[in-house]
């Protein structure tokens, strides 16, 4: 019996976020049909979010819809505040992620308020679930953004990322997210940062968000998986570099992560052939874009068997 | 005090081995220079093989009598036989690699002879050492090819690696360097075979080196570096991947290797700016390769510090 490890596909909400190719819904409920069939169970399938801002997500709506129709797959989307969540419970969304930045600035320049605004709008969130008989049908996580460093103001302290998760568990929080959302992250930080957080609860769950601007995204996985974190985000093809940068790398390749982690003797569940086949298509469909990853281009080992 | 990492740009061996790029004997010098600038201690700036084979090489002489001439720097070389061996003593080169694979069908098809017969000459080599009083003067590493798997016979056992090592070191290897020639090798089968391996001999160091084939090159650096490893192979701009399949990958990149290390909390004694800026020249001298790596798209985190 291997350990089961889960992987969170994010590339249609994080890849497409920053993407320059536009896909349609239909290419959308293709790309979540063929994921779950290669053995994903959770995916983050959209954003309730302005389309004004982000006209990617305008279809959030049947998007969900669509995808709450799969068995056995949870879809989650991700709300930046409480007009967001509140759109995500009445769209019946089975899981939403709640984002929240540990850097203030950067809370302040990517949802327009501060840090204590968006725990009071967590907290109303909540609130809200609970008043609308939602409790048992809709799971909320904190995601908590720039957990080990901000592009706007550098470094960010432990102790701030501990305080929100701290407080995130208090409101009600199923699941806490840490998110290197600009990849910042180094494996002794990850190491150190996750011994702390496990030790907030023993109840509530961790999932961990890297991102490979760096080259260390792959190497932060096997820290948090080395702490005991069972729940991993990542994109297909690593969509979600920054659009202007072509090359720079953004999330880490789902298909690169898999792989490592079945390496290392876990099991995902994941069909890795069915997943380079998607990723190709995927190559196809984001006509505008570079994928990355390096699975797709070596291929497995030889002989190389899944755990599963 | 920061514990000093020591980094081994190999890209002027085993990136030039692969590039379909051909650079000239004073662009090569121009590499190697600057790297020195750049806090380069070692580099492994050519192969004594036949012309006719790689003729990238045919100018090893030239490159080993111009390195020699940079204080401070042990320019390595790689020889895949007794003959290349006694060429580089004949070069005086500082340090002379001989290659051996833990595979046997690897090493038939590497270099053309079984694993015992390989010993045999490394044995032939030492001695010749010896005979030619440089015993003090040049320093020879015993590298062990296909470490963690192999492309032609698949599995590759422990066992077998650290028979080999035991025989390199008994016989009179100065180093081992351990390597994922083809990019097999996953975190936790690095601890595991490190642990071991340390276990040989208490003065013979282990040097690492690793590709990123399947995306785990950086990673399996840091299970490395956890181990006690101090020395690790990389190539600058990844160079060294598959010319027949673009954006294949080969070397970590020295790059993102030495901003992880850096940012763990170790000293390289490199300067990532000047680093980055040879990096740059690299891409516009190898016109017909495409480099990968992610720091020098990235660029450092804001307000990182070397450690040095």
């Amino acid at each position: 019996m291997f350990k089961f490890i889960r992987i969170r596909e994010v590339g249609l909400r994080d890849g497409l976020q920053l993407s320059r190719t536009r896909i349609s819904y239909e290419t959308k409920i293709k790309w979540i049909k063929r994921q779950c069939e290669a053995g994903f169970r959770e995916m983050e399938v959209t954003s309730f979010v302005p389309p004004s801002l982000l006209p990617q997500f305008s279809d959030a709506q049947k998007v969900v819809d669509e995808a709450n129709k799969i068995e056995d797959l949870i879809p989650s989307v991700l709300v930046p505040n409480l007009k967001g969540g509140l759109n995500a419970l009445k769209s019946h969304s089975k899981k939403v992620l709640f984002v929240i930045s540990a850097s203030e600035q950067h809370n302040l320049s990517n949802v327009n308020c501060d840090i204590k605004q968006s725990l009071l709008m967590f907290n109303d969130l909540i609130k809200e679930r609970k008043n609308s008989d939602l409790d048992k049908k809709v799971k909320i996580s904190g995601a908590i953004a720039t957990s080990f460093g901000c592009s706007i103001q550098g470094h960010v302290k432990e102790k701030d990322v501990l305080d929100i998760a701290d407080k995130l568990i208090d409101i009600g929080a199923d699941e806490i997210n840490i998110a290197d959302t600009v990849g910042y992250a180094n494996p002794n930080q990850v190491s150190n940062l996750f011994k702390k957080l496990i030790k907030l609860s023993d109840k509530t769950p961790f999932g961990a968000h890297f991102h490979d601007t760096r080259g260390m995204g792959l190497t932060n996985v096997k820290s948090a998986l080395d702490e005991g974190v069972t729940l991993f985000d990542a994109s297909l093809g690593g969509l979600g570099g920054c659009p202007f940068a072509p090359g720079a790398s953004g999330n880490i390749a789902t298909e690169d992560c898999a792989y490592m982690i079945e390496a290392m003797g876990y099991d995902t569940g994941i069909d890795l052939n069915k997943l380079i086949s998607l990723r190709k298509s995927l190559s196809k469909w984001m006509t505008e874009d570079t994928l990355l990853g390096n699975l797709s281009n070596s291929g497995l080992a030889k002989n190389f068997k899944l755990n599963h």
